[in-house]
C-alpha cells in the first residue's frame, strides 16, 4: 500500500478521497489548473503541491519587465532582388509567445547575416525601425540574408500549450528569469511565504525550475510549432547572463552561436564547446539558485521534490552535481520504459514516475483521452507495459498520476487499468526492496556524443524522437536484463574499456548519437579497434562512426566489415555473398511486418568480402557479423520499432528479442542464457534475495513461456497484459 | 539504300554477300576475331578494317617489356595489431590482369598511406620485398594502412573481356604505350605497313586509339570487377608521362592523386584541378601521337574512322581539338538514345551507329543473345527505338553491325527486325537531309561539373550509370524536340545565361552532376539566382544545389522552395501543405506503376510553405513549382526510369511525357504547344524543309495520336513500334 500519489481535486471531494481509498494512496497533490479543498488538505494525507516557479508571477513581472525570459530568433531567409532588403522581424514568429527586445542591451546582440556566404553583416549596414519593428539591410543583390535579434517570451510556454489545448481564457502567464537578481531575489521571498502559507504541504514539487525546454512557435498555423527541443538552452538567455559569460570565459557568445543558421542547438546535433560552456554556466546558475529555493522549503521543514520536465533546463541531474540541489525526490511522466530508467538512474532518494494518460480530455498530438473517442484505460495499460519492462530491471519507489481527477468517473475501465497498474508496482516494488535482479554477464555500453549526460533520453519522448534508431533501442534494452552505462567519446579516450563487453553506436551520418565530427579523432578510432580486437563486441546501428572525408565513410568499416558508399564508389563493384541464417535469431516471421523488420539502407556493402551476412535485402546487406581479432564487429542497417515507439506491439516485442539474441550470439556464439524465456512475447526477471521469478506478459494474448534458472524450469501460463511471480526452487 | 555497314565474315561468304544485298549495304567490315576473305573484299563493297592500335603487338612488346601500359593499384586496407604489417601486393587483384611494377623509375611512385589519419607514411617506414612481391610497413598498432604501387597491365582488356565471355583460349594479347618514343614510333611503321598490305581497305577504323576505360578486376571471382569507370584516365598512367607532367606543371602527381583513398576518379566525384589538367596532358598528346597515324592513313589513300568506346580515353570529342585529329568520321556503339545524341554532336563529316545486339553469343551482363534462350530480334527493335527517339531529332549518317555475322543465320526474326530499322533508318535520314526538324521554343541547359565536355553521356552505357538521375532525364530528353546544351559552372560564372530558358540539374549530393563543392562558390548562387529571378526556370532533381556547410543543404532551396533536412532540422515544424494536382500533368495512372512514379525522398520540406505541391508521398513533397521573381524553381524528389532504363517501355515513355509536360508548364502555363502528340506512347517530329511530319510509336500496341501544326491537325494510327510519316499541309 502507499508508494502513490493520486491528484485530488476542490469540488470533488468524494471522488478524491474515495480513489484515494480504492487506490491506497499515501500522498495527495494539486496540479495546474486544481486546486485543493480544506476537506481534502486535511483528510489525513501527505500533500504535495505543485509550483511552477517562474510563472503565476504576472503582478510583479509588470513592475519589472526587463526580468521577462528571452530568446534568441532567427528570421528566414531573404534574397536581395535589389540593394535594399527589410525584415518585418516578427513576421515568422507567433506574436503571442514573442516581442521584439529592442532594448540597447539587447540590440547589441542583434545580427544580420550574408547567409549566400555565411557572412556576419557590419552593423552599420542594417537599421532598426522600431516602429514597425522592422529590419533593413544594405544588400547585394542576390544574396540572402537573415536577421538574429533578441525577443522576450511573454507567454510561459506550459501554459500556452494548455491554454491552447484546453480553450483556455485565462490570463496569459509570463516567466520571470531569476537570472536576475530581483527576480532571483522576489522568488525567494515568493517561496518563503508560499511555505508559511501552506502548513499542510509536506512536499513541494517544483514542475521544474527556471527554463523550459525550447518551443519556439511560428505565426503560420501551417507551420506553428516551428522548433521543439527537450534539450536545447536556447530560453536561458539574456544580456545580464551573456554578459557574465564573456567575463568568465574571456569571449562573447552571438546570436550565431545560438541560433546556428537556422538550426539551432539540438540535442541531435554534436554540441561545439561554446555550447557545452554555456550549458556549464547556466546550470551552475540553475544549481546555486534553485539550491537557495530548496534550502527555503527545507527551514519551512518540507521536503522538496523535482519534476524533470517542462522547465527542466539546467538542471542536469547526470552531469555529477544532482545531490548538491538537495531534492529529495525526482518525478518523471513516462510514456516509455527508457523514461523509468532515465529517472530510476538519478542520484536522488525518492523517484516517482508520473503515469500517462494525464487526466487532460485530450494527449500529446491532440488526440482524445478523457474525452469523446478516448479509451483512457487502454492508454494506460499500454503505456504500463513499456513501464514495467524497466520497472523490473530497476527500482522505482513511488507512481502517480497528474491531472483532473473529476475526468476519470466517466472511464470505469480506466479505474480498473489503475487497480491492475498499482498492484503490480508494488509487487515489483516489494521484489525490489529484497534486493537486486539478476542481470546477464554481457556489460553494455552506449557510446555518443553526450555520453553519462544524456543517459537514458535523446531529447523529449518516443513520439519526439523517433526517428532516431537510438530511442528505439533504448526502449529495447530498458527492459533487458543487462547492466548497462553511457559513454562519451571522451570517455573511449580517458577511461579503461576493460570492464565493457559490448558497445553500441546506433545513429545517422553527422548527428550527436552516431558522433559525427568526434570521429575525427583518430584516437577514438584506433582505442575501438584495439578494445575489439582484443575481445570486444563493437555494434553499429545505422551509420555508426560515419564522418566524411576518410577512405571509408564508417570509421568502423575495418571491424564491421561493411561500409556505406554514399555514391563515391558507384564505379566499384560490390561483394557477391551467401546469406547464412541463425536458426532463431530473428524471433520467427512476425519480423517481417511491416514497421519491425530491418529496413534496407542505400548503398551498404561488404568491405573486403569476409562479413557473414545474417540477413540481406535484395543485394543489400542488412545484418552481418564480422570477426576481428578476438572479437565482433555487428551491424544492422537498421533498428526501427513501429509506429509510436510502444514497445509492448507484438512486432515490437520481436525485435527487442531480437536484440537480445544478437547481443547472446555475437558474445557467447550460443542465444541460450539462463533468466531469458523462450517465447519473445514474455520477459522474466529473477530476484535471487526475493527468491522469486516474474514473468511478463508484454502481449494481449494468453502465452506460455518457459526459463531456465540455475539448471532448473520455470514454466507458465499468463494473462493477457499481466505478470505471474514464482517462487524459485 | 546504303549507310550501312555489314560486318563480314570469312567462311561465310555466302551469307555475308547476300545480307550485305537484302540489307543494301554499301561497307562491309571485320569485327575483333573475324576476317574478310577474298571473295568478300573484292566483291564491290568499300572495307572498313577495324584496327586495335595497341593490342596484336605481342611479339614486339615482348622485346619492350618496359612500354606495356600500366597503372596505380591501392590495396585495401589493413589494421596493424603490432608494428609491422605485411602487404602481398597482388592479393586483391587479377594476376592474369597485373603484375608489379617493381622497377626503380616505378617504385618510386609507391606510396604507403596511414588511412586511420589519411597520412602518407614515409618511405623510410616501408619496405618492398620482391621475392613475394610483399610491402612491409612499420606500424603503429591499431592504425590502417593501404599501399599504392604501380602494376604492368599484362592482358588488353576488352580482349580480356572478350575471352572471359567467349572462353576463348588465345594467347592473351598485351597492350603498347606509345607514350614511350620507340612505341610510337614501331606503332606509325605498323600502321603504314598495315595500309601498305591492305589496299583493299577504304576505312580504318580505330577501335579506338590508345587508352582504355578503366577496368580494374580483382582477384576473387567474388567481387571481379573491382573499378569500373568509362571516363577515368588512370589507365594512362607511366612513369615517363608523370615526369613529364611534373616537368611541365612544377609540381609531381602522386599515386594517391590517382587511387584517391581507393575510391578512384570516377567521373561522377567531382574531379580536382590536378585530375582536370592530367587529362588534359594526356589528351595533348593522345591528339599529337593519333594525328601522326592519321597523316599515315590518309596518305595511303584511305579514310580514318574513330570508334568511341573502348581505348577512347584521351580523345574527347567535345574538348573543342576533335577536329585536329583529321578523323573523317566516328562510330559509337549505342543502347540507347542519349548514345545517338552524343555521337551526333561531335564535329564530323560523318557519324554512324552501331547497333545493338552485337553478334556475339551474349551480350553485356552475360544474358544470351545469339545462342539458346536469345530473342536478339527483340532486342535489336528495342534498342532501335531508344536510338530512334533521337535520331528524329538530329541526324546520323551511318549505321552498322558488328561481331559474327554466322550467328545471326538462325534468328529469322532478327534478320527480319533488320529489314524494317534499316528501312526506317534511311527515311529519316532523308528527311533530315532535307532540313532540320523543329524543336520547341524553350532553350535548355543540363547544368553539372564537367559541362559540354561530357555532353550526352555520364560515364557509359545506361546500365552503368542508371543509379543516377541525370542519365533517366538525359535518355528522356535525347527524343525530345528541344535545343539542348550542356554547360558547367565555369560557364555560370562566364556566360550570359540569357539565351538559356531552362536549366536542369539532377543528382546527388556531392557527385558531378549535382555538383557538389562546386556549389561553394557564392557567384554561382548568385548568378543563378538572378537568372531565375529575371525569368528562368531552374528544375532540381534529386539533391540538386547540394553541398554542406549552409543554412540550406540546397543552395537554391530559396528558388525552389524546398529544401532537404539531413538530421539537423530533426526538432523543426514542417509546413503543412495541400496538394494542388495539374490535369494532365501526370500522364495518367499508369504513373505510379512500379519503377516509374516519383519515388520519395527522405527529408524533403517546404522552406517557407509557400511552394505549390503538385505531388506529395505521405507528409514529403515530391514534386513542388515555386514562383520565384519572374521566374520558376521546379523540384523534383526523383526521376528514374525503371530496370535496364529501355525508354520505351510503356511507364518510362509516361514518365518522359511528364518532363516534356514540366517543361511546357513551368515556362509557359500550359501543357499544350503545337508539335506535340495527344498521345505519351506517340512521339512526332515535324521536318518542315522536307514537308513531312513523322509520327513513331514507341510502344508494342497499335495507338493513335493527333497533333497540331501551324494550327492544322495531323492524325494517325500506327502500327506497334512503327512510324507513320505524313504530309505536312
Amino acid at each position: 500500500m502507499g508508494n502513490f500519489t493520486l491528484p485530488g481535486e476542490a469540488g470533488y471531494e468524494v471522488l478524491t478521497l474515495e480513489l484515494a481509498k480504492r487506490w491506497a494512496a499515501d500522498v495527495i497533490r494539486d496540479s495546474d489548473g486544481t486546486t485543493l479543498s480544506k476537506e481534502i488538505l486535511e483528510a489525513g494525507y501527505e500533500i504535495y503541491s505543485t509550483i511552477c516557479l517562474i510563472r503565476e508571477h504576472n503582478e510583479w513581472i509588470k513592475e519589472h519587465l526587463h526580468t521577462r525570459q528571452q530568446t534568441f530568433l532567427c528570421t528566414l531567409p531573404k534574397t536581395a532582388a535589389g540593394t535594399s532588403l527589410t525584415f518585418p522581424l516578427m513576421n515568422d514568429f507567433f506574436n503571442e509567445q514573442f516581442k521584439i527586445n529592442d532594448s540597447p542591451d539587447a540590440i547589441k546582440f542583434w545580427q544580420v547575416y550574408n547567409r549566400t556566404d555565411d557572412d556576419l553583416v557590419p552593423k552599420n549596414k542594417w537599421r532598426y525601425n522600431a516602429a514597425d519593428g522592422s529590419v533593413t539591410v544594405d544588400a547585394d543583390p542576390w544574396r540572402q540574408y537573415t536577421v538574429s535579434f533578441l525577443a522576450w517570451r511573454v507567454w510561459e510556454e506550459i501554459s500556452m500549450y494548455n491554454h491552447v489545448t484546453n480553450n483556455w481564457n485565462k490570463e496569459h502567464l509570463m516567466q520571470l528569469n531569476p537570472y536576475y537578481p530581483e527576480a532571483r531575489s522576489y522568488l525567494k521571498q515568493y517561496i518563503k511565504k508560499w511555505c508559511d502559507n501552506h502548513p499542510e504541504t509536506s512536499v513541494v514539487r517544483f514542475t521544474s525550475l527556471f527554463y523550459n525546454f525550447v518551443w519556439i512557435w511560428g505565426s503560420d498555423s501551417r507551420n506553428r510549432h516551428l522548433f521543439t527541443d527537450w534539450s536545447s538552452y536556447d530560453f536561458t538567455v539574456s544580456p545580464a547572463a551573456l554578459d557574465d559569460f564573456e567575463k568568465e570565459y574571456g569571449y562573447a557568445l552571438t546570436a550565431e552561436d545560438f541560433v546556428q543558421q537556422g538550426k539551432y542547438n539540438a540535442a541531435h546535433r554534436v554540441p561545439s564547446v561554446k555550447k557545452r560552456s554555456w550549458m556549464d554556466f547556466i546550470s551552475r546558475f540553475v544549481l546555486e539558485a534553485s539550491r537557495e529555493l530548496v534550502n527555503i522549503v527545507h527551514a519551512a521543514g518540507k521536503k522538496a521534490y523535482v519534476f524533470y520536465d517542462d522547465c527542466w533546463v539546467g538542471m542536469e541531474p547526470y552531469n555529477g552535481n544532482f545531490k548538491k540541489y538537495g531534492f529529495d525526490g525526482i518525478i518523471k511522466c513516462v510514456f516509455s520504459g527508457y523514461e523509468v530508467r532515465l529517472c530510476a538512474n538519478v542520484p536522488a532518494d525518492v523517484h516517482e514516475i508520473r503515469f500517462h494518460p494525464y487526466l487532460f480530455p485530450v494527449g500529446l498530438g491532440g488526440a482524445p483521452t478523457f474525452s469523446q473517442g478516448g479509451k483512457p484505460g487502454d492508454d494506460a495499460r499500454r503505456y504500463w507495459i513499456n513501464a514495467r519492462r524497466a520497472l523490473l530491471r530497476q527500482k522505482i519507489e513511488r507512481c502517480g498520476l497528474g491531472g483532473y481527477l473529476h475526468l476519470v468517473k466517466d472511464y470505469p475501465d480506466f479505474l480498473d487499468a489503475m487497480d491492475d497498474i498499482l498492484s503490480e508496482f508494488r509487487q515489483i516494488y516489494a521484489l525490489h526492496n529484497a534486493g537486486t535482479p539478476c542481470v546477464l554477464k554481457q556489460k553494455i555500453a552506449i557510446l555518443h556524443t553526450w555520453g553519462v549526460l544524456r543517459s537514458w533520453t535523446l531529447s523529449g519522448h518516443f513520439h519526439e524522437t523517433s526517428r532516431h534508431i537510438l530511442i528505439h533501442v533504448l526502449e529495447s534494452l530498458s527492459g533487458l536484463p543487462f547492466d548497462l552505462k553511457f559513454i562519451s567519446f571522451e570517455d573511449i579516450i580517458k577511461n579503461s574499456l576493460s570492464d565493457i563487453d559490448v558497445i553500441i553506436s546506433a545513429g545517422e551520418a553527422g548527428d550527436a548519437w552516431s558522433g559525427g565530427i568526434n570521429w575525427n579523432d583518430s584516437n577514438i578510432v584506433r582505442r575501438m579497434t584495439e578494445w575489439v580486437y582484443n575481445g570486444g563486441t563493437f555494434i553499429g546501428i545505422g551509420e555508426p562512426s560515419a564522418v566524411g572525408g576518410y577512405n571509408t565513410f564508417l570509421r568502423m568499416a575495418h571491424v564491421l566489415g561493411v561500409d556505406i558508399d554514399k555514391g563515391e564508389r558507384a564505379c566499384h563493384g560490390k561483394w557477391t555473398f551467401d546469406v547464412n541464417q541463425v536458426e532463431g535469431l530473428m524471433p520467427n516471421a512476425a519480423l517481417t511486418a511491416q514497421g519491425a523488420d530491418i529496413h534496407t539502407r542505400e548503398g551498404v556493402f561488404l568491405t573486403d568480402g569476409k562479413a557473414h551476412v545474417l540477413k540481406a535485402i535484395g543485394n543489400v546487406p542488412v545484418l552481418t557479423i564480422n570477426d576481428f581479432g578476438k572479437g565482433k564487429g555487428v551491424y544492422i542497417a537498421d533498428f526501427a520499432a513501429a509506429g509510436s515507439g510502444a514497445v509492448n506491439s507484438s512486432v515490437n516485442q520481436l525485435l527487442t528479442r531480437f536484440l537480445l539474441n544478437l547481443i547472446n550470439y555475437a558474445t557467447t556464439g550460443s542465444l541460450e542464457a539462463e533468466g531469458i524465456t523462450d517465447n519473445p512475447y514474455i520477459e522474466c526477471a529473477v530476484f535471487p534475495d526475493a527468491g522469486k521469478i516474474v514473468f511478463a506478459n508484454n502481449s494481449t494474448e494468453i502465452r506460455t513461456a518457459s526459463c531456465f534458472w540455475k539448471s532448473k524450469k520455470y514454466s507458465v501460463e499468463t494473462e493477457p497484459g499481466k505478470i505471474k511471480i514464482l517462487d524459485l526452487q
